[in-house]
């Protein structure tokens, strides 16, 4: 697994865009005046919960489980998650024909768990948080052989999520500011490594929970903070950075925002009624950091990256 | 007005594309291999309910407002309507700084009235059904002069909407059928016109409810049929065809498809829960008829126009 855990670069993410081309939608961006009147800022919403299983997720996946040689495929993948990662490579074993092992927490969305086993996925539920994450993983790997594809400590996942803003970029070249939201930090890592990359001067702005700000006192700190109970409706965002996205992070990041709870949900409200689309807590997480902290982004060119889209619809009364 | 009750061609939607250009989006087709199974044929869905004023509506209300000669617009416009239609014009009226009176049932969604609002129109209010609202759009236009643009029995309406349906064959031009919501038959028309002209033998569809299902009766009765009174969660489609629409109708429809409300909500929430995106129930009763006709439609090229995403959320908990 060595190879993997080297920081990817540009080329890796141009290689991993080409590599999933076939297979992945490009994803639309959509702006709305009305919120841009609200935020006090030029926004652009990248809309990753139009991707395939409804997140960005796809991307990374695809890009790991396409790049195994035959012979490695063949002995199937594991992996680990709490929803949209483990639905991504359910996809992308299927696509490649191959078996995926998953490890979901028992706290993981149902409609998450759903896609999972619509895809053909082997499900083993464990306990919530990392620990026994990892430790159930480690054991599954062992049983079953196969490939581990980490959901975020991996540089075949980052250079996949760096995908998005490649995108990004050619579809909205004046960005100056680009928001993605942050649990194990991949998508954030692939964002920074692209977008600046493409665009020297662009800001790169985590968003993070209140209950799971673990990313935002790590990098405070100088140093990974891990085994805290992330406490947070934002369902996609209870994970910690891990040593190769904490490496990427405290280099390229400014700021980690935080939002409560309240602020996301009132944020995916604003998203239904504005832009008309569904998405998650966690997703909307990035506008309710926009919303907090207006001041910061005044005037500016933003980018949010709206994660995913996947949530139990009949928590809004649609079952 | 008499000029504005002839047949539009081709060449008027063209206008109408290039004279909303400015103002209106272009929007996205999305697809969903997951509808795709489900139906048994290839969906293609526009997504007017990213249109502003989140409804196709703002095409057709754009076109006939900036139609308008200067002194005859400052004169200001009135309309009726039962929501997305006046805050098109609304939004439009704003667009050119010109006032708008919209006679509103008293029955209309509350997300839709706060629209109107937004864009400083003024309202007036009546009781349900076609009767009321003519008698009162009837008098707010001798009192307050300035022309009436009505939602749908209207070429310069008609050929705004249509400019939907060119965006839609240049964007998959392989359809071979193409189904809009029916109510007073605006989009239909528009649809018609628009898609018979460019792909000579795409058929025309459209969905109306069983609790509104006027044009279905009118079509196969031969003759207009009106006075009833709607009973439908399609709150987008409770009006009944004016003679314009039902004279273009007739020639350019192959049928009306009918589905019940418990099939436009479960069509609702399939397009929730797959496409991720928010529309309203008027909007997903075009999916709804094609689960229910699958045979009609197996293995074919369907373009569906999703009409509008305009639904009150704390219906769905989300207030």
């Amino acid at each position: 697994m060595d190879s993997h855990t080297q920081i990817p670069t540009l080329d890796d993410i141009r290689n991993a865009a080409a590599r999933i081309a076939p297979l992945a939608h490009v994803t639309p961006v959509l702006r709305s005046r009305s919120l841009d009147a609200l935020a006090g800022c030029r926004l652009h919403f990248k809309c990753e919960n139009l991707q395939r299983v409804g997140a960005f997720k796809f991307r990374g996946a695809c890009n790991a489980v396409f790049s195994l040689d035959a012979a490695v495929a063949a002995r199937g993948v594991v992996t680990q998650s709490s929803g949209n990662h483990g639905a991504a490579i359910a996809l992308a074993c299927r696509l490649r024909a191959i078996t995926a092992h998953i490890v979901v927490p028992e706290d993981a969305p149902q409609a998450k768990v759903d896609a999972m086993r619509l895809h053909g996925a082997h499900l083993h539920r464990c306990a919530p948080g990392m620990a026994a994450r990892n430790a159930l993983s480690a054991r599954v790997l062992a049983e079953m052989g196969g490939t581990l594809i980490h959901p975020f400590n991996d540089a075949r996942v980052i250079a996949g999520q760096g995908t998005a803003t490649l995108e990004f970029l050619a579809q909205a070249p004046a960005l100056e500011v680009l928001i993605a939201p942050v649990s194990g930090g991949g998508l954030l890592s692939g964002t920074a490594i692209a977008g600046q990359s493409l665009a020297p001067g662009i800001e790169i702005v985590g968003a993070e929970p209140e209950g799971a700000a673990d990313a935002h006192d790590s990098l405070r700190a100088g140093e990974r903070i891990s085994g805290r109970r992330a406490n947070t409706v934002c369902d996609g965002l209870r994970a910690e950075l891990g040593p190769l996205t904490f490496a990427i992070l405290r280099e390229r990041v400014s700021a980690i925002l935080l939002a409560s709870d309240a602020e996301a949900l009132a944020a995916m409200r604003l998203i239904f009624a504005r832009l008309k689309l569904v998405v998650e807590p966690s997703a909307a997480l990035a506008l309710a950091v926009v919303l907090r902290h207006k001041a910061r982004f005044a005037g500016r060119e933003v980018g949010i990256i709206l994660s995913g889209g996947n949530l139990d619809l009949d928590k809004l009364g649609m079952a």
